[in-house]
């Protein structure tokens, strides 16, 4: 008997998922009916992203999980009417497309290239970095983007801290946690990288207070969340040179309003929001494995607990 | 008996080097005299860089050997007066400067960062590159530097073919040779990096031919020699679009003159040949350490093959 797979999303992605879900449920060996629209008590998977259409779950009763398309699923895990286990989203090609972001920013920032751009007008000025080896660089959160980051960074050379909130060891990282942690992580980081989860505790993390314990001249790096940073207090930061530079990937709102200040100011880099696209192909395959798993009666991969709200 | 340390090299290095290569002797255990001058008859080894006092070696008659300054030798190796062994710099902190340079810019191409940086007006408009684990990168050359560079962009998930004109193994690298690996080396590189020596057999390498070859679009990386490309081809190609960027570090003539089309090219970026500047420290220690060799009836590390030319 075919299992039957809800897509909710927002209807553009279903033009960009249709085929490669089908064909990785197909793949992973599922008889499975893919559609937008079944009836809600013959539903067996929930394929989901936020959407107007669809927040109350009450009516999925069989329903046996919610399979998130994104990796943030803060608009999601305070849903109560979700009490199927739920999953977020882990996509192999997500990870691989933060490490780009993360290692080319950080070496932009480390080379100093943006003064090569500036000055292209015939005056040979050398300026040498220092090293990889001898620049410090620290990354907040410590789950699979974090971590993987905080691993490609140290095989370029970097030495890296890696703080978290509960205590974690990754080899060739110097793992602290804890607040204590936290302000050692910071005192050393030369360039900054958050990617930690949008949660009540890891809100404003980046306040005044914070940016004032990272050494003059320190770049932040945030593919995270936007509301990590207090922007007021990075603004004022940058603007008496405390942080030399912020490239930022994502927004407390998105789009970007045009008069925000991040815009216009000259040592903020605005990037829209493309640090960790998901691909649909290898995103699908990540949900067709775990609705195999589901059949199978093996545990379900990237669940999500609740009560850590990630 | 304390050997005899001649170091002959353009005045300003001596005093970047007295001290890091005096440390570095009497930490190897060397009993030395370290001076810009000794009689000739008395030297045991020589220091060098190519500088306006000295180009004969024939008064050293008893010197051992000859340790190159600089990775680079061709000022050097054609000097018949050097019986002696040549060696030359393989300092491992020149290889981890090449490894951020060249990992650097790569990414910058990979993530079009100069499109962002140029796109700071307030309009959002996302952007996606491809992973990197789908863009090709090549390596031309495939010695200390070229190999160590080759790892770095595969560890990041590139996928890598390297050319060289000998054979060679490379774990997780596609290693091509000889004249037809070289035609397929080219078309295939989305991202092409020069880290081949200076030779005869190299000079010129990339011509109108060779461009030809390469994917529509392309972007060239060059740390590696300035003649390694004809100048004029390389502009051709990028005025009708068919090289997307340069980014080279290296020249024919440097510093490069001001009135130099590639200064004022839109697609080309100069650095003022700064991807693998020795660092005194280290380079000292290479050279201490060979000389130990030496004392100790040891074969010396980086010998030049005079045949080869580096």
């Amino acid at each position: 008997m075919p299992v039957n797979v809800l897509f909710s999303a927002p209807p553009a992605l279903w033009s960009e998922y249709e085929d490669p879900l089908g064909r990785a449920l197909s793949e992973a060996g599922i008889d499975a009916t893919l559609s937008t629209d079944l009836p809600a008590e013959d539903v067996d998977y929930i394929v989901y992203a936020p959407n107007d259409h669809m927040s109350d779950f009450t009516p999925f009763t069989r329903a046996r999980a919610v399979l998130s398309l994104w990796a943030g699923v803060e608009g999601i895990v305070g849903n109560d009417t979700i009490t199927m286990p739920l999953t977020r989203m882990v996509d192999p090609g997500l990870t691989q497309g933060m490490i780009d972001w993360v290692t080319g920013h950080a070496l932009r920032h480390h080379l100093d290239i943006d003064y090569f751009l500036a000055n292209q007008s015939g005056a040979w000025k050398p300026k040498v970095p220092p090293l990889a080896t001898d620049r410090p660089v620290t990354v907040l959160g410590l789950g699979e983007l974090g971590a993987a980051c905080a691993q490609a960074l140290a095989g370029l050379g970097f030495p890296v801290t890696g703080w978290s909130r509960s205590p974690k060891s990754i080899d060739g990282i110097t793992c602290l946690h804890g607040d204590d942690g936290l302000a050692k992580a910071l005192s050393s980081a030369q360039i900054l990288v958050l990617l930690l989860p949008r949660t009540p505790q890891t809100e404003d993390l980046l306040d005044a207070e914070a940016l004032n314990l990272l050494p003059r001249g320190a770049v932040i790096l945030n593919p995270g969340r936007g509301p990590l940073i207090v922007d007021d207090a990075l603004l004022s930061a940058l603007d008496r040179g405390a942080v030399a530079h912020a490239t930022l990937d994502v927004f407390r709102v998105e789009p970007l309003p045009a008069d925000h200040p991040y815009w216009a100011h000259p040592q903020v880099t605005v990037t829209p929001h493309i640090a960790s696209e998901t691909r649909p192909a290898s995103a699908s395959r990540v949900i067709a494995d775990n609705i195999r798993r589901a059949e199978a009666g093996e545990p379900l991969l990237h669940l999500v607990d609740r009560a850590r709200g990630y």
